[in-house]
């Protein structure tokens, strides 16, 4: 099946969601208003990414399942799994509509940010909530009588919550309108990018997959998480280097992490490296929204040879992964194979 | 015990919770300005109410197993008793912490709402989903043994997602700033109040208090809320009738309902009753900022004698649930006190 196939397959899954949703508010006696806005936020705010993380759902069980392709799963074991991909894309608009009015952002996939459209305002605060409270409404709809249900839940609980922990190391340690980088560092970068990216986007999927398949030994999931944690970095590390220079035609936006303060690891990388004349330079010029304050950064970026220094820890990280990965034990089940797919998706990618 | 000693009994259990939240962080190599973010958010923002609902999962426990007293309970009984307590109360600091940004609040308390404190702004909201976050670190910690630890979880989903149900009705029916009393009426709002206080206030706490004592047959939890939803939106009714017609010297405030424009019991059972002249005074005067629009209401709802209304509503009701609770099973080993209590703390308050 191609990966056009794939995506459409998956994203055929999503109104049935809705309309299980729907019923459950249709059951309380919920007013036809209420239900048309719960259904509105869900759609404008669940599918339209890319879909990695559900999509890695069903074909990490499909690899530990030791199956070819999608069609040699059957309908009923294809549907569940692509509901706990959904319930992952769930968990991400939950936190991206409220990171983009922390961040106070303006689009966000090509439309207007919810909490931006018209008659929403803080309401996409509530809304945020019950994008949460949909995993758990799906989760017991459809799994409430497997052995693994309560693992599943404190998953998605224990993951939530390493999420929201990344994102509050990140909102005070690079506040949008106080530049201080002495707080930055590239320790606090990997903690920050480990708990708000990493846990829930590369950990998360193969976590579900192997309690979905049954392979859920404690030290499958370690080694799972052991490789996965850190390739979650080495990504949003390549993300960190793609918005500095990359090219906007090759990852489809114009780079804003300098003007914006983020805590990023080109400058957490340069903070390291530089001479007190450059370090002067960062702290005059880093994070205002000022086109020469940024050209200013970038040249020292460039003084430093950043972007070398970003080639050699990618060799080394995946050089790294690799070998972890075969050193994994499949003595019970697991499949190094589901680990050397994520890498192959992330590894020398340039968008 | 008095009230008093019950009150600070149940709060010395509260930084022993926020150590553990703690622990959790640290555990995971959590900087320290971080760990500190959160307890400040904990303690700002968790205790520091009534705390009735946390304290009446302990009262209904005690009812249930026929103790007469609090120090029949065992220590370790009562300290898990007041955890599921304080699991309410952080779901309350949950939902309050984002209702004062949808409804734009300054104070809290007597303090300053948490998104209003220096620093804090909108990074709040993330504050908002760790509050709720450390709901389930706790459950953990302390219930994962027992053999009810899926049903507490089900539960917070369950009353989590009603409460938000309830509030996004509520928030659609009466946005601050566009006043259509065509969208209220004694229907909404009764089905406002059940989902936004009821459920979480007055069935959640005997609900976790069932499971903790074992009466939890499906049939003793349902004639439980069968009680306790109306006798929620009873309380809810008469906050409404209190802020319009209370002394401000008993309720601590000045009733801002009529220019906040609430979908409040009074103005709703006003729209019910009024003349069409009356109506047009209502439609041009309520939800405004204004003293005189203000002014102009009450003397509608005072033409209306919406408050001999309120009397004969509030004696019917009390009638009702008397009839209820004396008709409720106690084969199974629920107690009937447990309702009768709380029927016994709203009836006729005037606080």
């Amino acid at each position: 099946m191609s990966k056009e196939d794939k995506r459409n397959k998956f994203l055929s899954v999503f109104p049935k969601l809705v309309d299980e949703l729907t019923s459950i508010l249709t059951g309380y006696g919920m007013t036809a208003d209420a239900v048309q806005w719960y259904v509105n936020s869900l759609n404008y705010n669940t599918p339209g990414g890319k879909l990695n993380r559900g999509l890695s759902v069903v074909d990490s069980y499909a690899i530990l399942k030791g199956k070819k392709s999608y069609e040699e799963l059957s309908e009923e074991e294809y549907f569940k799994l692509a509901t706990l991909g959904w319930c992952i894309e769930l968990l991400q608009a939950y936190f991206l509509v409220a990171d983009d009015m922390m961040d106070k952002s303006i689009t966000r996939r090509g439309q207007p940010c919810w909490y931006r459209v018209d008659e929403v305002g803080e309401i996409a605060i509530n809304d945020a909530f019950m994008l949460e409270g949909a995993i758990y409404c799906l989760l017991k709809n459809h799994f409430k009588k497997d052995s693994y249900y309560v693992e599943l839940l404190e998953l998605f609980h224990d993951v939530t919550f390493q999420t929201e922990l990344g994102q509050l190391l990140d909102l005070i340690t690079a506040p949008e309108d106080r530049v201080d980088l002495d707080k930055f560092s590239l320790d606090r970068h990997s903690f920050i990018v480990r708990f708000k990216t990493a846990y829930y986007s590369f950990y998360l999927p193969v976590a579900l997959a192997m309690h979905a398949a049954g392979i859920s030994d404690e030290r499958d999931l370690k080694q799972a998480q052991d490789v996965l944690v850190p390739l979650g970095e080495y990504f949003q590390i390549q993300d960190d280097y793609l918005d500095c220079f990359g090219k906007p035609e090759d990852i489809g936006k114009i780079g804003t992490d300098i003007q914006d303060n983020k805590c990023s690891w080109v400058v957490n990388t340069a903070l390291k490296l530089c001479s007190p004349e450059q370090r002067k330079v960062l702290d005059e010029n880093y994070g205002r929204k000022d086109a020469q304050c940024e050209q200013r950064c970038r040249k020292v970026f460039e003084d430093l040879r950043i972007d070398e220094h970003y080639h050699v820890y990618e060799e080394k990280i995946a050089e790294d992964l690799r070998a972890l990965i075969a050193r994994a034990d499949e003595s019970r089940g697991f499949k190094r194979d589901v680990l050397t797919a994520f890498l192959g998706k992330v590894y020398k990618r340039q968008k």
